[in-house]
């Protein structure tokens, strides 16, 4: 039976986690990959390096690798001491394979091939994507490490956010966006990796004229003056409308409330960040809504280092539960009555 | 047909060009690896992320890898640009692998799993080996790396090697040498890489103990204030006394003579080093001396900036004639016959 063409459209920690759900199901997976990062141990390598950010791109590589786990391991590895403190060795080898490949989209075919990895993973575009955030009072900002804390866009909030100057689309990305008959979205930073894949020039058109289904993962928290207030219907309709026509078909949005208290904690935690709420008033929608469990059940720990917290909350998707409603909604007709809702 | 115990003892030039040679043939090959490199990135590693030498360690398992060649580029993929310059990625691996692994050697045999390697490749010590240089008038220099370049070296000249402090031997590197038939020794640099060897504490002793032949691949060349003036039976009889024990066997040599024109440009542009000789009145040796062309023929290039020449001469081993030759030694008894000369 041939299997289905999913492809799916998002940044690092968040397609790491889709993707990780999304393997063990017997579909053929491509993800593309936001270019925008230019923080970190990514930014220095940018800068030092002139190479294209690899740290989105290798999240999901390791996610689809069928490597060993201490090959995964490897690719994590951060160097924590001396004049290499905070280089992680898989970006490291990443942006090797770019120089001697001579363009970043071959050196991560090559390391696709090195780490086993199922499916194909490309990075939305070969050339130097840069960020530029405009506030709500004018005022411009460069980068997408910003994003990561401001105090003006904190205080301000952000406008919107464009490309310094324009970018064109992997070609093989476009083509297997064509192909696709499943589309995912997200989850993953609204302005800082979602957003930005659509000014890569060719994506919006490609999935305007795609024939695929469209499903959004919605996130679960808000950032503050990032998108402070939004609901599920704000941040799909500013989706689809970067991509120029309501595409969406299926939003997936977590049903379940964590505990009060964590919630609270959270929002002290993170500055302000709260949960993403639904409007159940709205009653015409472009696409449907799928609500389901989708929360990780973890215990509160904000030191852990691993893959997720580094930057991130301690509010996340759980992946099996996202793929397992994401497989759901593509094989809709069968499973219907299994989705808790649909609304 | 089992198949015969081999253990090679080297750095990592010289391993890596023998090690390329051997592993054509159906042999069991254990490469064990001096670890007192200090000097260039290796040098950086172990200062910065207190690690273990990684360089000669990297050389030999990328010579037995049976990897891609494009896995082998990226393990001798050097940066060239900002704070990363310098930095090889193949020893990077092997340092965030020490400290996945929580030692050096395991780290490398994870290292040789992923690489694919044929044989096994040692770090002769899993501890911390440093090298203190004494000159002939008594001065004391610290490190492996001043062996590269010293003016003092070149006026004053090489006394002796010793460690800083005693280290002891890995038990696998005693254990192989137990279990070896025959016992490889270099080439290499005599007190940067050999001589060190035997200074760790286990290795003399396993070897005078050891039931297996040695052959000793006598240098090409004299390294100015290291081994001026050595002829073949200097550096023989110096390995045999810090073996302690006239354990060589045989001892490859040399037969043929670069043209003139070669030898002047080479002893101009390395600062003085001159080729190896033979002394043809002495008549009792301990061992037999196995004189054939092992020289490669290469164009006079010393721009280029390959393994072999970035710190080495261009007057270099050939790997496939020098495997050659020690494949008809180690089968004497069929071979004799086509060894060119055995005096």
């Amino acid at each position: 039976m041939k299997q289905k063409n999913v492809v799916t459209i998002g940044g690092g920690t968040g397609s790491f986690m889709l993707l990780t759900g999304l393997k063990k199901y017997p579909i053929s997976l491509t993800a593309i990959v936001s270019m925008a990062d230019d923080g970190g141990s990514t930014g220095v390598l940018r800068d030092e390096l002139g190479v294209l950010p690899p740290g989105d791109v290798r999240q999901c590589l390791v996610a689809l690798s069928e490597s060993t786990e201490m090959m995964r391991q490897i690719m994590n590895y951060r160097f924590e001491d001396g004049g290499l403190k905070g280089y992680n060795l898989g970006n490291l080898f990443l942006s090797a394979l770019e120089k001697i490949k001579g363009s970043f989209s071959s050196g991560v075919m090559e390391a696709a091939e090195i780490l086993n990895v199922k499916g194909d993973v490309i990075p939305v575009t070969d050339e130097d994507m840069r960020l530029v955030i405009r506030l709500k009072n004018g005022k411009i900002l460069n980068g997408e490490k910003v994003l990561d804390y401001n105090e003006d866009i904190h205080k301000i909030g952000l406008e919107k956010v464009c490309l310094k100057k324009s970018v064109k689309a992997c070609r093989e990305a476009i083509e297997r966006i064509k192909g696709a008959e499943f589309i995912v979205i997200g989850p993953g930073d609204h302005f800082g990796s979602i957003i930005p894949i659509f000014l890569v020039g060719g994506i919006a058109e490609a999935i305007r004229k795609s024939k695929a289904k469209v499903i959004y993962n919605c996130n679960l928290t808000n950032k503050k003056g990032q998108t402070t207030g939004y609901d599920l219907d704000q941040y799909a309709s500013e989706i689809d409308k970067i991509i120029g026509k309501d595409r969406i078909d299926f939003v997936t949005f977590n049903n379940t409330v964590p505990k009060k208290e964590l919630v609270d904690k959270y929002e002290k935690l993170e500055g302000g960040n709260s949960l993403v709420a639904l409007n159940n008033e709205k009653k015409k929608r472009s696409f449907r809504i799928v609500r389901a469990d989708l929360v990780q059940k973890i215990e509160v720990n904000i030191s852990q280092k691993d893959l997720y917290s580094r930057k991130h909350s301690f509010i996340r998707h759980d992946s099996t539960k996202l793929a397992k409603v994401l497989m759901m909604i593509m094989e809709l007709g069968e499973y219907e009555n299994i989705i808790k809702e649909v609304i």
